[in-house]
């Protein structure tokens, strides 16, 4: 086979193509273009993400994990991407865990039952200042509304987030009140919008409007958000499955303010990627 | 590699999984749930249409090709596609042409200049019973307006189509206008529908609304429609380029009325099908 091989992943319909950096040099210095070309749906494999894996720098890590948008730009933290690559390299080593090295720090991954994943997202940050807000209330209660939308609950997972509570998820026009909220004058760097309803004892249904993007089938940082705010106000129990229109994610948030969160991984294909896409010719 | 080996292919970014079913039994017999997951984007390997290229039934021909929509129905004709089986099965022979077998006959390709592909699309029908129309009319000036619309001409390349000549086909709101003259009583089995404006000497600017799908960035069959119906209206030659949302095809009305269509065929990757796409958890 010619070209460069890669794996085409998903968590939740969430897709990536996975490159081998430690193994094919050539894909540690994309350019945008190139990274663009690649994840067309048509003309390249198609993605929403592309991830390289790359030699670790610390000595802890078992590798590097890059992860790029579909025009190219870096990306900090993705919890379904973090699995995907916890799946391979956990293949590699014949072990139940792996440590991945990010630009924004090192993420613990250990096999769940049922071939699912779980990944140690990080300390949730709750302060104001730390979502953050633009003047100092309650982060359990933000004293804002918008239709049948009020109160939400601030959570930093790295990436802000706001979660309202509602009685019926599905009836609510995210697409819509999405956009509106993401850049009210509350979110200082704007903030992903999550709508939810309690549907069962620890069971959340989730609905989201991703900062920048829109509304998508699976956020796992936005499901991490939901799983802290529903134990912060008393709905639920410290650890909750959450329902997102791509799938489950079970989330439990630790004593020390950790969030683990456990989900599927999914291989599609392999692939050796033609030398046009690479700016061949 | 384990997996069922594929080609990911495209024209015009019209795009394509190839399965080889002479190699590959297994790809002979995709149930709909199968074809589809294969075709979806995120979770699949993500296509416009899959083929499989089966052995020949008649002697003439070189391959059975068999193209199926991304719901896993069946489709008699694709340009774009023949192209693509055209370019493997040249490769496959060390010969400069190629005879498709399809549904509905055989097609001949042949190789041209630049790694371009030149098909015989068939015999192009211009009788108001074989577009068809619902009553006897010109179909070089079929009665029928729609906003800044009006006066089309009726072809059948296969399928039916409608074409409108305007100044600028930019300025037309064809997402708008398309669904409503795709089902005009004028067309009992509606129609696909073309807006062009001549650009040049022998060049036409060509966009698609196509029937059952809406607009495309390229139809190969339409092209074939807008160069027939310019040379009919003499507007042009009977050689023009066709110059659509995805690129061009140069498009020739031969005597006989069978019509050559030139175009550009791209391989993005190879591949190998993760058994849980056919089912196999």
């Amino acid at each position: 086979m010619n070209g460069i091989p890669f794996v085409k992943m998903h968590g939740l319909g969430n897709d990536f193509v996975v490159f081998d950096g430690r193994r094919d040099p050539a894909v540690l210095d994309l350019d945008n273009a190139t990274a663009a070309r690649i994840a067309d749906r048509k003309t390249g494999v198609g993605c929403d993400q592309l991830i390289v894996i790359e030699p670790a720098r610390d000595d802890l890590a078992d590798a590097f994990m890059r992860i790029r948008n579909n025009d190219g730009g870096e990306v900090e933290a993705c919890g379904n991407a973090t699995r995907c690559v916890a799946s391979i390299l956990m293949g590699e080593l014949g072990r139940n865990d792996a440590i991945i090295e990010t630009v924004v720090g090192l993420l613990d991954a250990n096999g769940a039952s049922d071939g699912l994943v779980t990944v140690d997202m990080g300390q949730m940050r709750l302060d104001w200042r730390d979502i953050p807000l633009s003047e100092a209330v309650d982060t359990n209660h933000i004293p804002l509304s918008l239709g049948p939308l009020s109160d939400a609950v601030g959570v930093n997972v790295g990436n802000p987030h706001a979660v309202f509570f509602v009685d019926d998820a599905e009836a609510i026009d995210i697409e819509k009140l999405g956009p509106v909220l993401e850049h009210h004058e509350m979110f200082p760097e704007r903030a992903n919008i999550e709508v939810c309803s309690i549907i069962g004892e620890d069971q959340i249904r989730m609905r989201v409007w991703e900062r920048g993007v829109g509304v998508t089938r699976a956020c796992g940082t936005g499901a991490c958000a939901v799983g802290v705010a529903a134990a912060r106000r008393g709905l639920t129990g410290r650890k909750t499955d959450i329902i997102l229109d791509g799938g489950k994610l079970t989330i439990e948030w630790l004593p020390d303010d950790h969030v683990l969160m456990t989900g599927p991984v999914a291989t599609s294909f392999q692939g050796f990627l033609h030398s046009s896409l690479l700016g061949g010719h």
